[in-house]
Order: structure tokens, then C-alpha cells, then sequence
């Protein structure tokens, strides 16, 4: 998506670590004019893929997760990280490492909200090594709904965690794909 | 709003404590076609104070305020709890204390995106005691931007937080009023 590229170039900020931030549009600011495009695209990616259910993770994932849904005319589902007063009941949970803030969580989501008769597009800001959406394949694999594929705003291809999925059979679309970054000279290579 | 209050009565749960739970479309599973009539609605109440900026809290906050951005064509930005490695740089914090949780955290929100020049309306899911409200309002005034309002989707007005900020001559709209709730009948009294 070469727009998202453009932003992503004249906005982003990249840190050591190989950590790109994109506040400025995405994950504390957010373009909502923007994003309603980032919607209509992963809803020309899998619109044919008889779409009935949107997941993703609190918090960043939520704004891109609502657009997304808005497309498709579905429900958002958003998983949660930690558990709190406000999830009652059956969950369906498991451990997620976080490359970002170096620590596990637990990320969750209700037994009412994901099961057999679910058709569910992931999608998220960023996929790396690919943690949180193993995670969120995984909530999917266990409550019997059918995965239709993942969608990332930004994947950080050079950590792999989205062509292992791929190898896997999983339809994974990124609509910005990044090769490399250089902190020091902001340079940003992206896929072709 | 005549189809929030139905959706309440239909789809909500009430927990001792007078606790309210609408994880079936606004907190967990979210009725993303529904939260577009909810941006739409503030939009109409507030579309002539010339808002610029939407501001909102994560995680429950941030779908609602996309669904009113985007009416407004304005962007979002949501105030995080805790400092993580993902915001740099110079901050507005204040303390909020959780009704819910029974804990208090920092809210934040990075200079770079609020400050003089900013007419900035406030959305969150519920409206209670008032502390996140109130919590938001002090980073609007500590960055120097213009109040233009505060829109909460459900006011528990037994619990006076909005009606305190009417007092201080804060414009607050809220889409359903409770002011009682029983958790052994289920009954729900809206202010009319």
C-alpha cells in the first residue's frame, strides 16, 4: 500500500533495537481518515474470504480492528491482556512473550464471543516475530472457529514471523512490508 | 439514544456493586455497525463546536473514539495507562484512580500531540464517579487546548461524576443515563 509506505517514511521513527514508531498515525495519534483507507484495503484483500468476525488485541489493534470491521459490516473482537474484573466466565487463553516490552502476558477472549460457526480475519499493527498473532491463531485454533487469514498493517520482515505463518499455510497480507531499517541513517527498505 | 438504551436492557449484565457489564457490544465483543450510529450521534450534538481532536483512553475507549473521528474527520488520540518503552520523549501524565479495578494508574499523553490550538472532544465508554473524565480533562488543560466537551456512551448517574462537571459549566452529553440499577432484578431505571 503505497501510501502507508510513504507515511511510514516521512512519519515513522526508528529506534536501536529495530524498533519502528509510528505514533505519529497509528498507535497513539491515529489518522482516522487514514486508517479508514487501511480498512477498505484488507477488505478488498479478503472479501472473498467470507469474513464473519474481526480479532485482534487491545490496545493498538482496536482503532485498525474497528475500521476493518466497519468494511466487512461485522462484529470487532478484541482480546484481552491480563485478566480483569470486567471478563466473567470461561476464556480462552494463552501465554504471549512480548518482544517490545520484554515481558509474558496472558491475552484472552470470551467463550461467548469466538467459536464453531466463526469465520475470523486477525489483523494487527505490527506482526515481527509474530508473538501476539500466534497468540491470537491459537484463541482462534481452540474455539473451533476457522481461521481465514492475518492481516498486519506493518510487518517487520526480517524477523520471519510472518513467512513462518506463510509456510504454515496460514494466509497472512501485510500492506507494508519491511526488509531492513538503519536507526542511524532512517533508512527504511521495504519488500517489492 | 433510544437503540443504546434497548441494546443495555437486551445485551447488558448487572453484577453486585453496581457493576454494569456490556461486554457484548461495547467492551469485549464489539457491535462495530451499532458504535457507528454512536459516532454519528455524537457528531450531531457536537458538530458545531468546531472539534479538532478527539481524545480518548485505551483499551475500551479507542473503538468508540474511531467510530466519532471519523465522523468528525479529525484524528484520535488515546491516552495510554503506564509508561511503557512505546512512548519517548515528554509526556502530560496525571493519576487516575480505577472504580473498577481498585487501583490507581498514570494516564498519558505525549505533548507532541495535544496542546495550544487543539479543540478537543472527550469520549469514553462509561462515566461513573468520574475519575478517568476527570483524569482526561487535566491533561486537556495541562497541554493548553480548548475543551469543546465530554461524550460518555453510558452515564451511571447515581454516581454523580457528570453531573459534578455540569456543575463546573463542562458541556457533558451522555447517550443513556442510569440512574439505578438492581442486580437482583435486573431492573434498569434510565434518567429520562
Amino acid at each position: 500500500m503505497e501510501l502507508l509506505k510513504q507515511k511510514i517514511l516521512s512519519e515513522g521513527e526508528i529506534y536501536e533495537g529495530n524498533i519502528l514508531k509510528v505514533d505519529y498515525f497509528l498507535n497513539h495519534r491515529i489518522d482516522v481518515p487514514f486508517l479508514s483507507e487501511i480498512g477498505k484495503e484488507f477488505h478488498r484483500l479478503f472479501k472473498d474470504s467470507e469474513v464473519n468476525k474481526i480479532l485482534t488485541i487491545e490496545a493498538s489493534g482496536i482503532a485498525i480492528g474497528t475500521m476493518v470491521a466497519q468494511e466487512f459490516g461485522c462484529p470487532l473482537v478484541f482480546a484481552k491482556k491480563n485478566k480483569t474484573k470486567n471478563i466473567a466466565g470461561d476464556v480462552y487463553v494463552t501465554p504471549v512473550e512480548s518482544f517490545t516490552h520484554g515481558t509474558t502476558y496472558s491475552v484472552m477472549v470470551s467463550k461467548r464471543f469466538l467459536g464453531a460457526g466463526d469465520r475470523v480475519l486477525i489483523v494487527d499493527d505490527f506482526l515481527a516475530i509474530g508473538n501476539a498473532m500466534n497468540g491470537l491463531i491459537k484463541l482462534v485454533e481452540d474455539s473451533g472457529a476457522k481461521l481465514a487469514g492475518c492481516g498486519a498493517v506493518i510487518e517487520k520482515s526480517f524477523q520471519h514471523g510472518g513467512d513462518r505463518l506463510r509456510e504454515k499455510g496460514i494466509r497472512v497480507e501485510s500492506l507494508a512490508m519491511i526488509e531492513s531499517m538503519n536507526h542511524e541513517t532512517g533508512e527504511i527498505v521495504f519488500r517489492s
